[in-house]
């Protein structure tokens, strides 16, 4: 099996080139928004020529879409470790920091102001990621639905709720305050706060 | 004064050319997005010379932000029409239609998807559209909250509310439920579905 040997370091030195090129993108994003990403830039960027950048990625929407995943999948491993740092909190905490992730307004954040804003764009023009975000989306409401009816349970939010409803106002909240946060409309401080007056309306009155 | 008999109907004319500019870029933009719009394209859809436009707007952002201002001046009309309309009903009532209009979730509506976030776009990359976004953010709390604190002085809205902070969080909620409808992540009836639970919330319990 001299063949498998080979295959896979090679494999595994494909997938680290395109994680490699993937936050090359995403350098050339934060300056200038996705939609102004080109094949040939990510390629200077990450030091390669852009036919070997073409080797591991056909078209611009292929690197898009992997660059999408990868930035999604860390995102989702940074609010699983949250949550498991969390392990003995009550579903309330779980959830309030599971939304305040969903609200990044620290400078970090504000460079992000063109990756969020163009991403958008991006999907509402390709069908690949659009259908991706629309996923997102959907997974991000489920996770909140849950949590959401694991609180009524446990007594900590008003149990005549409904969590479905409820998970889908928290995403649409956090997705328009977050673009009101990166008009320069909210200040961080406020962005914040307002998610609470929004979080504390579902508590269960003691 | 002769030149000013000659000045009235020429500076009528040039009103009129900005207008029907600003109304060829909309009908451009509804097809590739606002970020796609080039002044050529424009006259083109126009049917005027570039160095014509060029003649009404020196360049593209000049032309952008009378563009967006003339939209906002007609949706501002239509609001205005509406609330006149409404003028015996109570402040919630008028409330709940000016909220709905924020909510635009109708087949036109679909069609101006692009638009919509590619003004977002637009708006993070040129300072004069961002100020101006800005703006018309802050002027949309300020009508909100009156109608607000409106509805509170008669009885139909929970007097413990802070007017500045509910109208915030209808702005975030009506951009973020329209960014998931654009996006196909929620269909017209769960949109307008979810702000009405948002809005009964607010209501007196009688």
């Amino acid at each position: 099996m001299y063949w498998y040997g080979e295959w896979v370091p090679r494999r595994v030195d494909h997938d680290e080139r395109r994680t490699g090129i993937a936050r090359a993108l995403w350098r050339v994003a934060e300056a200038k928004g996705l939609d102004r990403v080109s094949l040939r830039e990510v390629a200077a960027e990450a030091g390669m020529s852009l036919g070997r950048l073409q080797h591991y990625f056909g078209t611009r929407e292929d690197m898009m879409v992997f660059a999408v995943e990868f930035m999604n999948k860390r995102n989702v491993e940074r609010v699983a470790e949250r949550m498991l740092a969390m392990g003995g909190q009550d579903p309330l905490t779980r959830l309030r920091a599971i939304v305040m992730e969903m609200l990044p307004v620290d400078a970090r954040a504000q460079a992000g102001s063109l990756i969020n804003v163009s991403f958008l764009l991006e999907a509402a023009r390709s069908e690949p990621l659009g259908e991706y975000a629309r996923k997102r989306a959907l997974a991000l409401r489920g996770l909140l639905e849950g949590q959401i009816a694991l609180a009524m349970r446990a007594g900590r939010l008003d149990p005549r709720l409904d969590p479905e409803a409820e998970a889908a106002l928290l995403v649409g909240l956090a997705d328009g305050l977050r673009a009101g946060f990166h008009l320069g409309a909210l200040t961080a401080e406020r962005t914040v706060e307002l998610m609470e007056i929004h979080l504390a309306r579902l508590n269960t009155p003691v």
